[in-house]
């Protein structure tokens, strides 16, 4: 119920707003168009919250983090246990993610939706454990349907509960194995193939790779899932994370809140949230390419182009957070600067 | 003797520090390498410091403002009272790189070196006037040699004077017609064309771009700057806030900070202070790659890649703001991240 109602309320923009929105930028004090992309994030938000200029507010994070039983096909850089213990690293303080957003003005949120580990008592941990990991999809479904749609539903009521003054929203994620999972959702639903959409993630070595191609494409084989229902694709080949990242997608976009995507994995959950409702896509930014040669595959099929290319691979939504640096400047020059009228300064010449 | 004694303290970076910053880099907790190019920012930083991880501190930004003489050629889309209506703005905040520099937590400091108006009594400016603008060089130099070499011992009397906790230094201008002086020493010093060099800077017309081109030739034929020798390049074809720059990267250089160029016209700058002293482009970052087509060019000639490429075209140092931004997230990645030791993070399976 959640999901449909969710789905029902996204509305594609309109984007005869973006008229207004280019006139207020090219009143500023600057060369018409100078400011190039910056001018189109500022345009976009502007769109997105049908308010020139926009509002800002609060950036909020989510960090969502859940295990993969397909690491017991050996597909990962980095042992199992490291799932919690990088989440533990996120609790402290101590991550990328966290030095990033205390740089940007980011908040976040880490959210255990299925770590097979017991935080009990971990302070600042938001414990919406669905189940302790998934299972190994080269044996079977990754989860079940009701599993899946509880991880996407975690999501959309995050994206909902979120306090009133949201400027942005973004989306990272913690899950050793999950770009093998992430693979085998592109090559689903967009029919890659499965040597296009496997990369070396943490960084496995070439052996790594072969397993990790393997359990792809025997995770395809054994489920079949069924590219024209997101949910079962979730369910036999997905990640909790991964679902949970839909939902805040799908969430955000019902609120009309501006989301930043982060690289390969949170791809997959948006490729996933474009099944559900492709007008999604109207209010998701693409913020870094990723050096996972998959990504550039998933933001082709999403028609989005990433923003930054600094040659990252790390996830926890680094790369979001530095877009949402960025989106916040882009409005904050839109809101702040003079005009040539305020300022005094001659148009450019007839 | 300012200019040389300068010249004679800038060293080679000792890159032999590299590994010990890509040590530290390696010792946290994320895969080797994940952050990509963020790494090789806080590596180089470290190298220029000389210390791992690098001290952070002040970030300051100089804008330096002149006249160009050439605009009488009709080569710029807005009037030449710009300038100094621009640079009353920036003293207001209303500019571009007044929201920029805001966001990111950089300093600005708006310098006179040649603008053709009298601002006694504005507050803020700082006052370097060396002319009331350049001459026409498509009629003679643009200054005397005497001129040109105060416009650069300006910039190092700038870079030297700045606190004694500088992290980086940034170098942004403001100019109606520099875009026209950039290309002219493009051309003079690089052997580029000069319909390769120039192009639409503000926003001209293809008939404005056909004066430009113009005035470009007219000014190398007519005053055949010396390749061999960057101060006759400068006097005759270049701009007062052209040999400013020119003069904050070589102090910076000697002084071991950073400098992070913006566009088009700071990388005139920089191509001039690569001829002073080849061994400055060590301690220069490359921000963005601007929409000003040689500025590819410029970036080849100074073997410098841009981290950046966001379609700007606006200079005043808004694409350095940007990676000055960048460069400080980097650095603090590598001083506040926890390592695989201290976070009890297993590392990568052997």
């Amino acid at each position: 119920m959640l999901l449909e109602a969710t789905i029902e309320k996204i509305r594609p923009l309109d984007r005869s707003l973006e008229s207004a929105a280019q006139q207020r930028l090219d009143s500023l004090t600057k060369p018409q168009g100078s400011l190039g992309k910056l001018e189109e994030l500022a345009r976009r938000v502007a769109v997105i919250q049908e308010k020139v200029p926009p509002r800002l507010g609060r950036n909020l994070l989510f960090i969502f983090a859940a295990d993969h039983g397909v690491t017991a096909e050996g597909v990962s850089a980095y042992p199992k246990d490291v799932t919690a213990q990088m989440t533990q690293n996120f609790l402290d303080g101590g991550a990328a993610i966290n030095v990033l957003a205390r740089h940007c003005g980011i908040d976040t949120e880490v959210v255990d939706v299925g770590v097979d580990y017991d935080f009990s008592g971990a302070r600042g941990l938001r414990n919406c454990k669905v189940r302790r990991g998934t299972g190994n999809f080269t044996r079977g479904p990754a989860m079940s349907r009701a599993e899946a749609l509880r991880a996407v539903e975690i999501g959309i009521e995050l994206a909902q509960a979120a306090s009133d003054n949201l400027f942005l929203l973004g989306a990272g994620e913690m899950g050793i194995g999950n770009s093998t999972s992430a693979a085998a959702i592109l090559c689903a639903l967009t029919g890659a193939s499965v040597t296009d959409a496997v990369g070396r993630g943490t960084g496995i070595d070439d052996a790594g790779l072969q397993r990790k191609i393997t359990a792809v494409e025997s995770g395809l084989t054994l489920n079949r899932p069924n590219a024209d229902d997101p949910l079962d694709v979730l369910a036999k080949i997905g990640g909790l994370e991964i679902g949970a990242m839909t939902g805040v997608i799908l969430g955000a976009a019902a609120r009309r809140v501006p989301l930043v995507l982060d690289g390969f994995i949170s791809g997959a959950a948006a490729l996933l949230a474009q099944r559900f409702c492709p007008a999604v896509m109207d209010f998701c930014f693409a913020s870094h390419l990723s050096v996972e040669p998959g990504h550039r595959r998933i933001l082709d099929a999403l028609g989005l182009a990433p923003l930054l290319d600094l040659q990252m691979r790390l996830g926890e939504g680094t790369g979001a957070c530095l877009l949402m640096n960025l989106i916040e400047a882009a409005v904050k020059l839109m809101s702040e600067m003079a005009t040539f009228q305020s300022a005094g300064v001659k148009e450019k010449l007839p």
